[in-house]
């Protein structure tokens, strides 16, 4: 897995997919700036006039509610759509999934109209949606990566999609297999948006390799150990999202190696 | 007081208050980081459909009018209703108050709908605010906070509010008391948004410290203080916001102790 | 034109204009820190109805497409009428021009209802522009700046507007003489929206430098300077980006004539 893992890193850096990014406003400047440090090309449009042009120009898309109002629902239902028709890779983050009815209903709405790809939240989102939890705090989980695991797998099966979770322990399911990474820091959590910033990893990862679930699992270990190297550097959340980025445009293959924590649970 | 400071500076980072923050699209990011590296736990949500379960779930508000359109509005006016009707603190910064037409209307709107518990802003918004200023160039004062003292002494006793005045020096009153704390760094007004950064702490306080004057005065130490030291360590404004947000990710009591200039003047 | 470009950067630091954003959502907190970290003072408001107010109080007006929905427009359309009218320097950063059926249509659409005084972008917006290219991949150049000096020139020579190109070399042209400018580092491009960041800039220079040929060379080489500067002091696109700030408002003369690459080509 390693040097696929590895491989993907490296595709991303040739290849530079174009990611179609709808996502919140308080992350479009950050996830912008890790897909460009990590290799590949962002383009944020919310428009719904231009969904179909950015959907059928970009190789993967990412939808993102995590700031939502009536005017981007459009852009989210077109763009997953066109996603779906065109055979493209798309991963959904429910941002506060169980935080308000408002983003309940979008979220149906979205899940309505199209299956995305990959799902990746965290523990209290992918709980919500898997209907084992009945809300959630804010956008911060309330609950344990490791108590999601059945949440994650029931929702893989139930859209026929990749679930991500991210916490102090990322896991990676299709349904059947569920692998455990274990690298990151819990300074990561203080700095906003970085669970929106893997999601955005995880359009370009998706858009260099076929395999959804090894697509899933190289971009978890890409985030979980350039956080890691960042936040040893670091003397706080400040410069931990710089050096995270310093980290991405550098991580070799060997640092790879060294850090990565990873075991196949099932 | 300072040992009250330190106290609250500790409660933010124990308790994790929810902050619901309507602000504006320049800062979104930066009050976000700020609010997780004090502690604290913020949720960005503008859309008028889900207001009412964020003010519900959360532990204090603020509305920040930056970046205005009238989409927003509506969501704004049902915050402070709700905020008020469940006793919830919430912080009111007008930006660019005297500004234009269009932002003084909305201002208007807002007070009308409710009373906020907190008003910040820099002089010159604080002035307008009072009456006692027409206009307002953009949205950097053009005024010395010093001279803004009676104006905000005005606007205080008006709305029955605590009002907070950042600048060259700091100013907070009740109304009847009125304290100066003279911390903070000139470079800091050549990084955009900490004044709105300023307004996000201060719900955070408030979420955690039930006597409002208090709250404020210590929301103001403890940005003051931790922009002094960045602006310490910094080259310039680039490294100064990164160093902010470890330094309130890192704050000492002792460094609170050696740096805390505050002096009630009333 | 060396002493020109310095007394610029410093007219800047010493008179702080006020530049009015019209931007997208990806880059406001960048450029409105460039703008401070340079000297100039930054507004963002996009809604219509403060456009009026906010262009007659600005010294120079800023209209950036990059994240483009039909409740901006009308806003970009009143304020390229009301600079205009009032002889205030506009400029026009036409981001994914090509890349969609949108984002032509709103090119034409500002265009049609007035005339910037400068046009900047990359080789591949430029190229469409001026109709010697039919599409872009997205907001990323696929075209080397040095093929699109002759649709840079055309566009140029169209709308009476000075035109400007950046990429691996940058390029400034009134219609007439074409200036060649060679700073900067490959690791820029890695960092999201230092092209907005360059237009932003653009905008506080035409504000203190009357002829506008010298505006947009002064800016490009401030620019393209300050990037090359903190690019050999990063490790990374991350700390690229805080180094950049930093180096805009520390910049002196004597580092201005040590980097300096520029030559008159026509």
């Amino acid at each position: 897995m390693i040097n696929r893992i590895v491989e993907n890193i490296y595709r991303i850096k040739k290849l530079s997919p174009l990611v179609h990014n709808i996502t919140n406003d308080v992350v479009m400047n950050n996830t912008a700036n890790a897909l460009l440090a990590a290799g590949a090309s962002p383009i944020m449009a919310h428009a719904e006039e231009e969904i179909n042009d950015m959907v059928s120009r970009c190789d993967a898309i990412l939808i993102n509610i995590g700031t939502p109002d009536r005017f981007t629902v459009p852009a989210m239902v077109a763009a997953i759509r066109k996603a779906n028709e065109l055979g493209k890779p798309i991963v959904l983050d429910p941002v506060g999934a169980g935080a308000s009815q408002f983003r309940n209903k979008i979220l149906a709405h979205i899940l309505n109209a199209g299956i995305p790809q990959f799902i990746r939240g965290n523990a209290s989102e992918i709980m919500f949606l898997a209907g084992s939890s009945p809300e959630s705090k804010g956008v911060d989980s309330t609950e344990s990566s490791a108590n999601s695991t059945g949440a994650a797998e029931a929702l893989s099966r139930h859209y026929g999609c990749i679930v991500s979770v991210s916490g102090q322990t990322d896991w990676v399911t299709n349904g059947k297999e569920l692998w455990q990474l274990h690298n990151g820091s819990p300074m990561m959590t203080r700095v906003t948006g970085l669970g929106c910033t893997a999601s955005a990893l995880l359009a370009a990862f998706a858009a260099v390799e076929t395999n959804p679930l090894i697509a899933a699992i190289s971009s978890t270990a890409f985030m979980g150990i350039c956080g890691e190297i960042a936040a040893s550097k670091a003397d706080g959340p400040g410069t931990l999202q710089l050096y995270l980025y310093d980290t991405m445009y550098n991580l070799t293959a060997g640092e790879v190696a060294a850090h990565l924590k990873i075991e196949k649970i099932k």
